[in-house]
């Protein structure tokens, strides 16, 4: 699916750049050298070459002033050769990392994370969302799963990920946003083991989001739950002694019973990443008005 | 309740004016003439009388334009003598009252309906945070009610009242918003009746807010819910032939089981007023960097 959004977005560039205007141009900004933000920006980079869209990494040393940062932020902010802009997380801990999301402009913020995109899509208007919640609700429309009065429960409450997930659930269908009418339930670090598993229980779609290995297993949910598995943990196998990665989800005893279940890896990871560049496309076309 | 806290603001007014400080001062905007928003504002101005906020109301022609209505705004945002502004809604259909809503300054937007403020609340930073939904988790507060870990359900996801009740319930206890760390559920009016009375009864708090009179009666409720009733609806009474102001909940059968429940009128109304003035008081002090 993270393919077909790739080609579709490369038709859309190339189209744009048939018709004279450049390609959209995204700019990543990494502080320092995380080995696994390595990975994220050059998989991100990967995708806006194969969708013809023009890239560049400024990468900044870890010992950067928040200042320093910022002015190289407000740089990008004023080049009109630049239409995505996205700031890498984490950033060193010396530095605010909402005061960075904020310091990129609205219409350039293509990781959704600065306030104005959140109020905007928090009150239902059109706004850059981040791509992670909005590639979950790609994956439930294009599959066709249905959520109009349905059950959804999302366990984790993240601002980045949970939050903005329940919100495109619980909210109006007809709305700018798009949202899915199903009832929502946020379930978090403080629900209690039984109610987590009677809320479970309950869900026709599950979001998972909790950093927690196989927290949710096969005997915790209905059959034919809708399953989205946005964990990501590096853990070592004890069979083999090599490091893996697994999600919050028991793939192999709950696809069993789901009507549909994405994988880790190779599930949300990938359409996060399309998101990122298909956000890029919406920067560059201006067609939201702050 | 509400009066307790307008005599805390009223002695926080005092020593500000004690101090040689101006008092607060908030300005209404009422467009046109509409009998429920005339008795709206002239509560919210009697508040600031008592509260000793000094105030004043700026009444517009049905027929403004709203290029005028937002200049008037605009003035209002200079002028450095008014702290809060609150536009009374409804306003006229042919005006957005979301561009309405984002014309007013963040800092002095004691509705908290900029689009800064619900992005910022909705992050946990701290806010202008809408006086209904901020007035329920007082209540929820100061009557010492549990939520942490407890089952929380919204019935009704109006972007002013329950989408932000969700906001503040859901979110982290020591985050800035000081929120409510319980599980949260989201109903709304394509959630089956079925499935409300499954969520309903899973309950220890309760916020009703759908306009739909005695939506809640006492066999969907659990033993020992606190029920917040935001729904002000005005019907005729059979018996007596008179209007009078009901609620979402029914008020007689709910109050035997729940250990505790707001009337309506005299609940959330009351709490609301207040807690639009102690925003105002808040603008004032510019505590919040925005």
């Amino acid at each position: 699916m993270a393919k077909e959004i790739k080609n579709e977005i490369r038709a859309e560039v190339e189209q744009m750049v048939a018709a004279g205007r450049r390609a959209p141009h995204l700019t990543a900004v990494m502080v320092g050298d995380d080995p696994a933000s390595n990975t994220y920006v050059r998989n991100k980079m990967r995708a806006a070459e194969y969708t013809k869209i023009t890239s560049e990494t400024l990468r900044l040393p870890t010992d950067i002033s928040q200042d320093e940062l910022i002015s190289n932020i407000s740089r990008l902010n004023k080049d009109d050769s630049v239409d995505g802009i996205l700031i890498q997380l984490p950033i060193p801990p010396h530095i605010s990392e909402r005061a960075v999301c904020n310091a990129v402009a609205p219409e350039k913020d293509v990781d959704g994370f600065h306030v104005i995109n959140v109020g905007r899509f928090c009150v239902d208007m059109k706004a850059m969302i981040p791509a992670t919640p909005v590639g979950v609700i790609e994956m439930i429309k294009r599959t066709g799963v249905e959520t109009f009065g349905k059950n959804a429960v999302v366990c984790g409450r993240s601002k980045n990920v949970g939050m903005p997930i329940a919100m495109l659930l619980h909210a109006d269908g007809i709305g700018e946003t798009e949202a899915c009418d199903a009832t929502t339930t946020i379930c978090h670090r403080y629900t209690p083991p039984e109610q987590l598993r009677d809320f479970v229980k309950s869900a026709d779609i599950l979001v998972v989001a909790t950093g927690i290995p196989k927290l949710i297993t096969a005997d915790m949910v209905k059959e034919g739950v809708a399953v989205f598995d946005v964990g990501i943990t590096r853990i070592r196998d004890e069979k083999t002694g090599k490091f893996k990665l697994v999600g919050d989800v028991d793939f192999e005893g709950v696809s069993e019973k789901a009507s549909y279940i994405t994988p880790v890896p190779g599930g949300v990871g990938p359409m996060t990443v399309a998101m990122v560049i298909r956000n890029t496309l919406l920067a560059a076309k201006k067609q939201i008005q702050y």
